[in-house]
Order: C-alpha cells, then structure tokens, then sequence
C-alpha cells in the first residue's frame, strides 16, 4: 500500500487531506445499494482548488490513476475504485458567491444539491434541479454525471443549468471556466465538456450555476387517463412555460405504493389505467386555478382524462407528490424488479410501450412491466416486475436472471426507436460495454479522442465510460 | 487556379455543386460592409451532407484547407476565404422534419434562420432565436457563431436551442448527433463542440432545435429611467418566466433615430437619460396588463421608471420596437463610430459604463458613448460616436484612428469586470490575436488541444479563431 507516488501524495497534502485508516475509507468503497465494492490504497480528502491540483500533478507525474467521488449516490458504479486513488471532494463545500442579480451562484463541488437549493431560496431565488438525492448528493456529482429529475422540461438538464465551472485538467493545471456571463463567444464550450463526462476528463472543483425566479405558487394536479397515447396527447395539451413537471405512472405502480402505504391514499375513486402528476408554476394560486381549470375542464370534456384532483392544500399537494416519490420503493411489493433508464423521443413514447411490453412478454410471459416516469422530457424508468406468484422470493432469482437478454432486447427497441440507453443515470462501469457494442463507431471515436486529448494518460477515471 | 485536389473535386462532385467562375464566385468573397474581401481557388456548393463529405474527406487527401459559409452575414470575418477552398452550404436548404410533440425541428445548415422561424409557426410553435439578419443568415452559420439576439435572457443564446448537430468532420466522416432527446447521458456532448466553433472543428450540415409554445401574446412597454443603475435595478424587478426581452438605450442614441427618422417618434413629451424596451410574453393582452400594470405601478412610485409607454396596438408594439432596431442605423447621424461587442455580468454593468465613459474621454475628449442594447443578458453595444462638431466627416477618420487603442482599454475594463470580449459576434480573424493574448493560457492550451484532436491537419477554417 505504499508507493512513492502515495507517499509524495501523503508528503505534499496537509494531514485532514488525505487518509489510509480502512475504517475511515470504507464508507467511500460501496454505495447504497451495495452494488459496487471497490479498493483504493488511499483516500485524498483536500479542502482546496489548489489541494486538488497538487495531487492531481503528484498522480500524473507518477502514473497514478484517480477515481473522483461526490456524495456517493451515482448508480452505474462510476465513483467507486478499482485501486485507484480515490479523490473526495467532501471538505470543498463552500458557496462562494450567491449574486441574485447575475442570476448566478459559484459553490464547490462537494456542497451537496440541498446546500445550493437553500443558499438559492435564501437570497429569493430558485435553483430548480431536483433530485431524491439531493440531501447527499454534490454539485460535482450531479455536474459530472448530469443528472435529470423531474424539471427538465421547463428547466433542462443538469448541463443546462450551469454558466462554466472549475475543474483540475489531467496534468493538474486548473482551467477556470467561472462566469456568470449569459452571452460569450470565445472559443469552444470548454466547460460543457466537463458536464456529464462522469470525471474521465478532469476533476470540477466549482461551478458558477443559474439561479431563477422563484415562483409564487405551484399549482399541482393528478390526473387520470387511459393510456400512454393520451398521456402523451394530454403533455401537448398542458405544455407551456407554466408547466414544470409532467410525471406518469402506471395503475400497477400506483396500486402497489397506495396499496401498501398506509399513509398514501388513492385519491380517487375509480380505478384507472394511468396517472399523470403535473406541476404548473404560476404567480399564485387564484393565477394556477385560472390557467389550470380550462385545460382540464377542455381535456375532462374530449374525454382525455377520466378524473382529476387539484392539490387544494399543502398537505393534499405532498400527499399527491408522495405517491410519485414512493414509485420505486413500491415496486418492492412486486418482488424482484428488472430496470431500465431510457427516454425516447417524445412522440415515440407509446411506440415503445407497445413494442417493449410485447417484447418482454415474449423473454419472461407473465412479468409485470411498470414503466413511470418523466413522460415530459421522454425519459422513462421502465422497470419489469417479476411476474406474480404467492411466493415471490422463491422465483425472484430466477426472474433476475433474465437481466441482460432482457436490457439487450429493450436497447434494441430504444435503438430503433432513436432513443438513448442512458438518460440520467450515466454510463459509468454498467454501461461501458453497452455503449462501445451500440454507439456510432463516428461517435466513439470522437469520444475516445476527446478523452485522449484531455488525459493522454489515460489516469482520470479510467475505467469509466470511453 | 488548378492542383490535382481542385481537380479532384470537380471530378468527383455534381456539375451544380461546384464553380470557378470569378462573378458567381464574386459575391462570396465580399461581406455587406466591404471590410474583409477574399480569394478563393473554388467555391463549392454541395446539395447533400454525402457530397459534403466527399469534397472534406478530398481536401484532407491533398491537404486542402477549407472555409465553409453561411449567409455571409458574419461580423469577424470568419467566412471569408484567403485562398482556401470555399464550401457554401446555400443549396442545402431542407427542412428535414417538424416534430411538434417532441418539439423539434431538423434543418439542413443552408435553412436560413426565416425559413426555420416560418416552418415553426406553421407548426403553431415558436423558435424564439430572432436577429436582425434572420432573413438572410443561416442555421448554420447561427449554429457555428452562436449567434445571441434579443431573447436570450428567456431563451438563451444558440447554443441552448440546439438538440444536436450533424456534422462532416475534418477526415470527410459524418458524424450524427441529430437528436430531439431532452435527456441523454451517453458521453460528451459532441454537438456542443461544433457550436460556437466558427467553422474550425468541422462544418456543421444539420441541426435538430428545440421549439417552443408560441406566446399567446407579447406585452411591450417602453420605460424612462434615470440611470444604468436604475434600468438594472429596474430589471431585477421586472425579470421573472414572462420577461423576453430587456433592451437599454442612452439618450444621445434614442435621439439620434427619433430626431432624424420621420418614422420613429419620441413615444414621451420629456426628454430622458434612459430607456427601457422590454417584452413579456403571456397568455393575452389582460393576463399583460394584470401582470405588467402592478409591476410599473410600483416601480414608477419608487421614482425608478420616470415614465412608461404600454403598447396598445400592434402599431404601437412596431413603433416602440422599430427605435430599438434603428439604433445602429441612427448612429451614422452622430459621425464615425468605434464599436464594441462586450458582456459583463449584470451586476457589473454600472460599473462597466462609469469606468468605460470616463476611459474613452480621457483618450478622446468628447467623444459620445452609445452604449445599448441587451442589458438582460449583460450584453453591451458598447459603440463610441465621434465628438460633436459642425462638420463630421471631416474630422471622422482622426477619430477612427483610435480604434485600436480604445478597443484595448475598454477589454482592459472587461477582463477587470469577469467579462467577454466577445459576446455574440464570435472571433473569426477580427478578435484571433486579442483573444490570444488576453484569454488564461490554460484555456488557450485546451482551445487548442481540442482543435489538434479534431482537426490534426488544421484544414478547417484554419486562420479562424484558434
């Protein structure tokens, strides 16, 4: 465990900065679900740009390969070392400037999304990204991997939500990418390179985010409607700059967290096929009733949807976000559970459902898919249950051992379909191999000369994604 | 005028797709201002991205450099050829596919912006990227500037309207990045690259662009105001979802079209240092007023806006609006004029115009500052008129004379302020040195670093921004 690269690292790092106690770094080597175990002989904690630097120049000079780490919530295993060093940007959790009339706020990469969230609210501003993570999850985590949510349509993605960042290149020089400017036409968007490459370029230490209005109200409905056609059809209805959320569910899925929650209730009394929750973002409620009833009372009469709820209080608004949020921890209910992060383009969204429900019928007969998700922005989570039994566990193994033939056959429908294998969640080590097999050879190989002009060395996250 | 890769390319491209005869060339080699004039060995005029490809993929075989044009309506001089080859992407005008659920819409990179803004509007959608040469510049060369526009502070600059691009890359391949997809965390964003990149990574011959709703109505309203201060704090006030546009003008401009225009009246019976155009985009013309009205009530009580025009017909909107559009044109009144494309962050605008006004005077005493233009996104029009006198012509070439040295100070007061020296006219040949000098060479060293991975041969618009 000791090299002379990891001990220049120990040499030039102040103590806070660096640790090899097994018991401190162990946290760092699993995540959650405990998918990915890793190794590192080495835990690098600094508490500065220029602390980051130093230890990138140290690993490059001695051929030492990085795995940069946010909060550790990534779900495709991209923050999790295989013997590399392991970089926590934890301790770089400052806001370095909120500036509500650029819009603008600079924080470090280890502030987590709830930090950046309140220092936003604080000064009268919104930064809308949202995420169920948000509490544990950083800003260099959700910059490098992009994540999504459930405001992309109004808002973006991730990539979209920021001016320019600070990142430590491969040879440990720090490009400052900082700036609050909405216009400026110097060059290639460096920054957005950093964006989503899952930390194979380079590390981000800060980033200047955009800041909005806060609205005065948001107003949200639940409806009911009977197919993913007219959910698809009733999202062309309600789009407009009010509309922030678009998030739909099918009856399994709902049932399976009313069901079993007792605090989550159905709030209707008909059974349905599908439910949509929808977000409008309005000056006040009197503005939210008053964009909102027409839409509904038009759609309730073409017949689009079945019935509808209108969040009347504080309590019904959460208690109707709550059955939403409750998606995936529902599913337990249906035992084992095989799943995909997909979008597809908007008008193909029932495409897919009629082709990928027929196609997993066919793979395992009897299974159950539950795909929900964010209909507004195209990305779907379409997992598949296992099929029912009265003993679910017994059968779960089996079930799950249909998980690459039946990921392959979705691909292949996404694919044809032009839709993407990763929304939100990235490539990571999951889908490495997944994306060399599917992408473009065009595409692969600009990635893979990108990488190699950014980290000639390859040691920046390096068995992630390119 | 002859060498075996010119021969090659007529040998291998349609008979339409290429000429070498000096007057259909002639047009080509000259921008509407007669600043920059070019040669050209041949102008190419490829009708299909295949035919693009083929004529890169020559050119890179006999080490042919290459300019690729647009609308030819740049300002920097960024597609004017100096004896490289000439690709004009005008025969390449299609649009591919309107997409209205996914809301997208694909276009070849010879669509001028009109053509897109039509093909939307007939679909009941909007692309809200509007410039004063939309009738003539192309998707393309809007795409490969950036080109910003009145709207950015709702919509952003190109680069956010932009799902992806196709592109023939500096080897002839095609790389395919067309996609309506909201969510994609498949890798870089390639595409991004190419935006902004003034021709020099590959020549952009598709885009996908994200539309919009279409307003149901534009509110405009026309503001006198006391300062720069007062129209940024009056902004911070006014800037919310509906605010689509934020345009500043001085005094000395607002007189200079309305004193000399028969068309362009003083909408105000005072005379004031400060004018505010700003549009809100709403539901209707009551849903404007319900929420304009309260907003200019309290800003007029609080002495910030000294007077304000609604616009209450659609000759009014076009007669507040065409002040606006005539402020360059009404310059050529006030004599010779040195002008300046800059941003600083919003919050810095006072500053920049306190320390800009006194710089200029102390290099030219009474030189007249007209700086206008897009303050809702940081966006100066920064353009000095010559001092006053009887007779202007005469003493306009010794004023013109200080071009350069009034530029270097006022990038000076840029840089100082976390600004741009470019805000949306890009490089090109105009700003390649200024930018060389005064931009962190860490970012120089990537700029160019990404331009060797890309084009190693640096055949793509070689003398252009890098």
């Amino acid at each position: 465990m000791t090299s002379p690269g990891i001990n220049a690292l120990k040499a030039a790092l102040p103590a806070k900065a660096w640790t090899q106690d097994a018991d401190m770094i162990a946290p760092h080597l699993v995540e959650w679900r405990e998918k990915y175990f890793g190794t590192t002989p080495i835990l690098l904690m600094p508490s500065s740009t220029a602390d980051v630097a130093t230890a990138v120049k140290i690993c490059a000079d001695h051929g030492l390969s990085i795995v940069p780490q946010g909060g550790n919530t990534g779900l495709v295993g991209g923050q999790t070392p295989q013997g590399e060093v392991l970089l926590s940007l934890k301790r770089m959790t400052k806001i370095r400037e909120v500036n509500p009339v650029a819009d603008a706020i600079t924080v470090e990469a280890g502030a987590t999304l709830q930090t950046v969230q309140d220092a936003a609210t604080a000064a009268n501003r919104k930064f809308p990204l949202t995420l169920s993570s948000e509490g544990s999850c950083t800003v260099g985590g959700v910059l490098s991997t992009n994540a999504g949510g459930n405001h992309v349509l109004k808002y973006g993605t991730t990539k979209d939500l920021v001016f320019g960042v600070e990142a430590v290149l491969a040879d440990g020089q720090i490009f400052n990418g900082l700036t609050s400017l909405h216009k400026n036409n110097t060059g290639y968007d460096l920054s957005r390179l950093f964006l989503g490459a899952e930390g194979t370029l380079g590390i981000i230490t800060a980033a200047t985010l955009k800041l909005f209005a806060q609205p005065g109200h948001v107003t949200r409905v639940m409806m009911a409607v009977a197919s993913v056609t007219d959910a698809v059809a009733l999202l062309t209805q309600l789009r407009g700059p009010a509309l922030a959320m678009f998030e739909v569910m099918p009856r399994i899925g709902f049932a399976a967290v009313t069901d079993n929650f007792e605090t989550d209730r159905d709030p209707f009394t008909a059974v349905h096929p599908w439910y949509v929750l929808a977000d409008f973002e309005v000056d006040n409620a009197e503005a939210g009733e008053a964009l909102v009833m027409p839409l509904l009372e038009k759609a309730m009469a073409s017949g689009l949807v079945r019935d509808a709820v209108l969040a009347q209080s504080d309590t019904q608004f959460r208690a109707l976000g709550a059955i939403r949020e409750h998606m995936s921890a529902g599913q337990k209910f249906l035992g084992g559970s095989i799943k995909q992060d997909i979008t597809v383009p908007i008008d193909r969204i029932a495409d897919f459902f009629t082709r990928a429900n027929a196609t997993v019928q066919r793979i395992v007969p009897g299974c159950r898919p539950v795909g929900f998700g964010h209909f507004g922005d195209g990305n779907i989570h379409y997992n598949i249950a296992q099929p029912a039994s009265a003993n679910l566990a017994a059968n779960r193994d089996a079930f799950l051992a249909h998980w690459d033939d039946i990921s392959e056959a979705i691909f292949d429908i996404v694919d044809s379909l032009g839709g993407s294998i990763s929304a939100e969640h990235g490539i990571g080590i999951m889908k490495r191999e997944t994306l060399a097999k599917r992408a473009d050879p065009v595409k692969m190989a600009l990635l893979r000369r990108v990488k190699a002009a950014m980290d000639p060395d390859g040691i920046m996250n390096p068995r992630v994604m390119v």
